[in-house]
């Protein structure tokens, strides 16, 4: 198709389609599959425009650079590990760094804030505008998994606004605002944990926040581990939760809660620890604990404690996620010190 | 867009007007917010095209169903808890009920396979083309979080085509065939796990394997929870592993994920118990136990076992999912003692 819009013949790449057969036969020799089948259902792979560049696969398919009379094309495949290992690859090819050099870059900065809605920040970037023209900036708001994002794009010469707008985040939603330089919630966790050790306990969330708090590299460093105790006995038996506790004020409670992160503390040996217990539906909410009522507890050896139980709105895997998200910002906010919208 | 694709004048619907106003007006009071900006931000969702049929929200935006001279178009907010809840509302409305009663349905099957490249289905489906005409049929194959789905549609009349991919797969693949009835993995492994307890003890993949069982609604009737151990002294305080052991054999060995699989048996009073101690990288690798090397076990207080250590490929997340994936997978293979292919 591309070959089509850039009017240019389809050969087949020799060099390409032998690096191809390489890595396949190596595939295929691992794995005991039929070599020529998988060979034939790939040989299209290295079928290229004539005078295009090409990009060494990541994994078995290569990509193109396709110049044409018009825009200059790009071909990766899509699967994110394939195409983020390519795409440096592809901005040095010379047709790319051609475009690359005629234009003005952009610049600009992501905000993000936690606990407010978007129409706060549209109110706001109304009344910014009635004094400051906004037109030369590209504004995107985004509400992405429970967080707000700002994300302000401009070239050469819109500063004063772009400034004008950080300043009135700053001013109207100082406390909801967490990231000015671009760093996300689980970058700044993983900072402020370096040289301590935390340990989780998890009920409704499932092992999300364990999950969320290993996926950066280097995890094992800070993260010593995660108790998911789903049911009331292994609170008690992994985590020293009193039962005559759970029987009085519930599994899912404030208290239960703290004794969690207690006992998060003590067994994993831990700096730092946090807890979550509620309700993550659709089944076990009650008039007075609904689904989405969730108790949190993070909590540091020398005592300091920070303590929310909020209803979280949406369905069982929101609950689930969202929590594991507080869970990360409880944590950073009892870290910091910072004021504590949640 | 629609409005003008549909050649109809947009008007303000005043009945839905009020319908939005009274949930945000909802929202703006428990959480504190400005009611007038939320309802400016939201106004321009009660206009309406003439002639359109409304769907009350599920979350604040409604959706609409637009007669046209050409297609029915049906209008409806993107987040997934809010589409799906509003699509059989959707689906009732006059219109697109005159739509259906025209459509001749479709059928068909999807299949799920483990362990297997897409390229041996292609040549499977080539063989049986030679034999069976497949034009009536539309085959998807998907590659889908390392497995791989085969989905067959087709209209009346076409049975015998579809039934020979079917056998075909059955015949060829029949080991990697885990899901005939479009059940997943997951679905699958619940209805194994009812009346049974299973307890988990994860390292590499960090919480994901908990995350995965406690997915769906009812989990805790048979998960009692996992330790996330990811420091050896956690695999030893939390899990009973013999540090000597892991001194001799390493953190991440078959004989460590067994012990593991033994704690969490204990610990958890479970009547199964799935263990993964792996190097999901990009650091810690070594010629012996390269990065990808994941060893899993998989037992039952009976003391039936089935242990497997193969080298994922990918990078570190892929790692850690496949490896909640293969966890599930061990599971299945031990509860039903089916043929293992993995």
């Amino acid at each position: 198709m591309v070959a089509r819009f850039a009017g240019r013949e389809l050969i087949l790449d020799l060099g390409m389609e032998e690096k191809i057969a390489r890595i396949l036969a190596g595939f295929a020799r691992r794995l005991r599959f039929d070599a020529e089948a998988l060979r034939e259902a790939n040989r299209k792979q290295a079928m290229v425009p004539r005078g295009a560049a090409t990009i060494d696969p990541a994994g078995t398919a290569p990509g193109l650079v396709v110049p044409t009379d018009g825009p200059t094309v790009i071909v990766l495949p899509g699967p994110p590990r394939e195409l983020q290992a390519m795409w440096p690859v592809a901005l040095e090819a010379e047709p790319v760094r051609a475009v690359l050099s005629r234009a003005t870059p952009f610049r600009g900065y992501t905000l993000r804030l936690i606990g407010i809605p978007e129409s706060e920040i549209a109110k706001t970037l109304r009344e910014v505008d009635r004094k400051t023209d906004l037109s030369a900036l590209e504004i995107t708001t985004c509400l992405r998994g429970g967080e707000l994002e700002i994300d302000v794009r401009h070239r050469d010469g819109a500063d004063t606004a772009a400034d004008a707008v950080r300043a009135a985040v700053r001013e109207h939603h100082g406390r909801y605002l967490f990231s000015e330089d671009g760093t996300t919630i689980d970058e700044q966790v993983a900072r402020l944990l370096r040289g301590r050790r935390v340990g989780l306990a998890e009920s409704c969330s499932g092992g999300l926040l364990a999950a969320r708090l290993t996926r950066l590299p280097g995890a094992s460093e800070y993260v010593a581990g995660s108790v998911v105790a789903y049911s009331n006995q292994a609170k008690s038996d992994l985590l020293g939760v009193d039962p005559a506790l759970i029987e009085r004020r519930g599994a899912v409670s404030p208290e239960v809660a703290e004794a969690m992160a207690d006992g998060a503390l003590e067994r994993f040996r831990a700096d730092a620890a946090v807890s979550i217990t509620g309700i993550a539906g659709p089944e076990g909410g009650t008039k007075e604990k609904p689904v989405g009522y969730v108790c949190f507890c993070a909590k540091l050896a020398d005592g300091r404690s920070l303590a929310r139980d909020p209803v979280i709105p949406g369905g069982r895997q929101d609950i689930r996620e969202r929590s594991a998200l507080l869970g990360l910002h409880m944590l950073r906010i009892l870290l910091t010190g910072a004021e504590a919208p949640l």
